[in-house]
């Protein structure tokens, strides 16, 4: 098993136990991470656990995401592995929605995921090298009843991914989409349902995120549906 | 064959001829016809020679599109056709393009369709009747390089129109999206190429789109690709 | 409304209504239509009613496809119309299906299909001109579970309409594929639940197929779904 | 880094490298491993190289493969690996192809892997055991023109995966189906092109589906791309 071929990392958006499975598994090799969510004061234990360095974003805004990325430089350096966890979740019949609040949704899954790529890509392509990682859901392939911005979002962030791996891979820089398809249960806690592994194990999804970073560049992956084996699908 | 059964229309967005073709057949049928885009100036022989009612409106702003339908409703009646042509075209590398631009492309694209479709619902669902046409590209179903803007607007707009048809349908409103692959000639004008119908002719799109409309309820189409036939795919 | 362009059909395949009403459509514009199923002792009322040749075929024999259009083509000339509505339905899980009745079950499906399509090839290409439709179901796009015959003989039809529609179009053959999703009921019987056109009606889907033969070259459709608007997807 | 969870395998169609590469890998974890080809004189070498078992079956012979299981079973237990590589490929113009050629292409790419997940499925259902990895190729997600049987074989392929993944996750067993986007190179041998890696190492390929084998049931992943970085997709 070769090792990761990258020395720095950035996580945004701190998902259901994903992020901080990735920060664990990413520290355990000695990578410096920064993670960055709305509310850092979530992540403490995290960084007392990880030593990872947390910073503060709004996702949607893309100033916060460009400080963001100046701000890891300083500290971590440029980070040669980006991950995109941050997600606009919001359902409702269609006529009762609130339109400042699916635009709000849609910035949080798909604008952020682009400001995110595009700093990614301002530092990695000059380099030749580096990951881009983006968290998707089922909604991203398949737009469910009473679910329209989740929809619009994880659309959306799935055509940026499919654009942006086109455009990048022949520079160097793997980029990976992941189709996260069933609930994720916290870290380190047994499945609430009466059937064993009907949630998804973060750590289960981490390590599958550690393989595509791995991943020798005459076989890449470009997406990666993840779910767990008695799910309908 | 049978009669188109809806009675008023509305359509948004001046697209390469697609919406003068629509707004002709339309109008054919003794169907009023609201068309809506940015600038009306550009609509006025369409609509001297249709008697179409032409509005002004900017579809990525939300109140705009609130008042194109109230405005629509105290000239035609609620429409029971509306069509979104709209789109956000915006290319180059990911690493060049400004984040403005980005989110006023996908805000056309795809925020202006969700107002619409929104909008639609709110007179439809009590009627228990309408149909909502929503014009999308291969850059929905397809992400290509130096064009995430535009992939990630098509793909939403994707997101939704499935969404909204999963959650319609069932309410009797007949939401439709279509693939255009390929480019679009100006109505009545010959194909510019050596090859002839190597582009869509608007009035052919228009045809399928009025197959559409006529569909029984048993049958509808959710998705139609509409390409010429020697275009690659 | 154009006329169908096409002068001779020939419809394989005698499905659940479906083949009856397009035989009804196609004679109603006086297109000498060959309907050929493997028992054409079911289709004498509707040789009765509408003037259609029967023929009888198995059609997961290559031999007998091949003489079917020698004699279609001596009976109403080479057809420029050619229908697959054959069908190899086989469900069990996997563990207890028959070997023999699975490969039976995907020559139907498929194999029939392209011996079809290979002799309107044949005839089409050197004439530049005419239509190859194919029924294809759900069971194309998405593999359910206890139904693996089903599921490849129906993705092999869509995978032969694909690659079919990439190599023919650009000669003037339109291929196009129908992605029927849900039950057909019987030609002129009512919906049998208690929800009106829950089942799919045989004359619309008819319409929709006389809709993509009528098609300009500009803009063509390769695939269809067609649903009941209260199905589920 | 956990252990491969399974203790035997069956390694069905010598691929352009992969099957060694595989084999070489499971072997270096001392699984046994019986790996089947038509020909078992070409694998002379890698036997010798590893201690594994060389097997001749033809692959579109349901009777072969049900003997190939049972020897198999007798030789090393009944195989908790299934991996099925054999592939079907012939090209040609639709009107030009020979039926019987068809049925072989067709029959080796797609009826082959039923007989093997029926005769895996036998075993591993009542074990609530097993894995099982089916090789696809691009042509099995997109049928290109002037190679309709590989379409249609690599299309049923797809659907059987998925059929087989939905009947059988839920037994224990994981269904997991590669989509091959490019050129496989000989293992241990450099890239012919210009550009580096612009084939897959079969090295590279089978490190993917080891991950695939070591993945927790809480997150399997049912299908996985893998291309070459500078691969146009």
């Amino acid at each position: 098993m070769s090792d990761i071929p990258y020395r720095s990392a950035l996580i945004i958006g701190a998902g259901p136990g994903i992020s901080g499975s990735l920060t664990r598994r990413l520290r355990a090799e000695n990578i410096p991470v920064v993670i960055a969510a709305r509310r850092i004061d979530k992540l403490s234990s995290l960084v007392d656990e990880t030593g990872a360095i947390a910073l503060p974003v709004d996702a949607a805004e893309a100033g916060q995401i460009d400080a963001l990325f100046a701000e890891t430089e300083a500290r971590i350096g440029a980070p040669e592995i980006v991950i995109y966890n941050a997600s606009g979740r919001l359902r409702g019949p269609i006529a009762e929605l609130d339109a400042a609040e699916v635009e709000r949704a849609v910035a949080i899954s798909a604008l952020g995921a682009f400001y995110t790529v595009q700093q990614a890509a301002r530092r990695m392509v000059p380099a030749g090298k580096g990951a881009i990682l983006l968290t998707g859901a089922t909604a991203g392939v398949k737009g469910f009843a009473l679910s329209a911005p989740f929809a619009m979002g994880k659309f959306a962030l799935r055509g940026l991914a499919q654009s942006a791996a086109r455009e990048l891979a022949p520079k160097g820089i793997h980029v990976a989409h992941f189709v996260i398809d069933g609930s994720v249960r916290a870290a380190h806690h047994a499945d609430a349902s009466g059937t064993p592994d009907s949630t998804l194990d973060p750590d289960a999804i981490a390590q599958s995120y550690i393989d595509v970073l791995r991943q020798h560049r005459s076989a890449w992956t470009w997406e990666m549906e993840l779910r767990p084996w008695v799910e309908k699908f």
